[in-house]
């Protein structure tokens, strides 16, 4: 098998950190954003949606989206368990995996696809308005997040689970967009040097 | 065990679907979007996210997010299987669900919440250049889905999955903005009264 990798980019550093997690290692094969790799037909046919990562079988078999892909590396290696142990825990985890991915890391991709210049020719259109009104809705989000992390070491209980790994990744993706953690939210600073000084982190 | 529900929205609608697919009954107690019950102090003590549905435990347990509802009880009653069986039907399922719920259903979304009349005083601020942005966004996955229909029975294959409640759900979620499908998606034409004519279409 080989994983569609794409440097920087946020959603590939969700797989490499996963499989890090993991303990698993998979050949990478870059794809060049920058030079728009994403949207030749040659990629197209692999991922109509033209996103990083996608991971490739060697039957040929394709799996697009980060949570795809690392639910298929959860039921090969399914230790140890990032999605959660149990129908309540892993429900706990599809719920705040969802919660971060619908109401942070999507409102952060809006700031900065729809503010930012070096995204003027590929957000088309740009629209300004909603870049500025999804500032306001990550940092409602991230005070939702803080009550929770005030209550628990990781996001959904006592152990590390993909929902971090949304979370963090999310979090280091509010640079490109110069958005900052308030400065009351002293449970997402704690918890965000936490799961940072795990060796995944660097994946 | 109860439902928050939320009569004619469509993300409560999903997990009626769910639920009668696997012939589980649940009692329901209705949250009325209308009057904003789903704002109140209470209910955002259950939710903070302010949505609907919930599925509070006996024991008092919150579960929100209509997939991470639907996980929990795949978990309790595994049979039919919803999410797919095995390792790369579950990535399949998981890969499909995803693209529609952020392809799909959040342009949908999208659409309505910041063009319809009814929404000004509960999408604040509405931004009219992001609603005509995402109809566009809307017609370029239909035809991504057509394209998968004219090669598969149900969406991701020859199995009915939670990714084709998500596809109605959404679908059948245009008529409020006034969304169509494109005349030339004629799978999809044939998938959507195929799975309108399931018992479970109507909960």
């Amino acid at each position: 098998m080989k994983l569609y990798d794409g440097g920087r980019a946020p959603n590939p550093r969700r797989v490499r950190i996963f499989l890090a997690e993991k303990g698993l290692s998979v050949p990478l094969e870059q794809v060049d954003i920058g030079k728009f790799e994403h949207k030749t037909a040659e990629f197209t046919a692999k991922n109509p949606m033209q996103g990083i990562p996608v991971l490739e079988l060697d039957d040929g078999t394709l799996i697009s989206e980060s949570v795809a892909i690392c639910r298929y590396f959860e039921e090969l290696h399914p230790a140890p368990p990032l999605f959660g142990t149990g129908a309540l825990e892993r429900a706990a985890v599809e719920m705040w995996n969802r919660r971060l991915d619908l109401g942070l890391y999507s409102s952060i991709a809006a700031v900065f696809r729809h503010s930012h210049p070096a995204m003027a020719e590929r957000e088309v259109p740009q629209v300004p308005d909603w870049a500025a009104a999804n500032r306001d809705k990550v940092i409602h989000f991230l005070r939702i997040l803080d009550a929770q992390l005030a209550r628990h070491t990781f996001v959904t209980g006592e152990t590390y689970t993909v929902a971090d790994i949304t979370a963090l990744v999310a979090i280091d993706f509010m640079k490109l967009p110069r958005l900052t953690i308030p400065e009351d939210c002293s449970n997402i600073v704690r918890w965000h040097a936490l799961v940072s000084s795990r060796a995944s982190a660097v994946a």
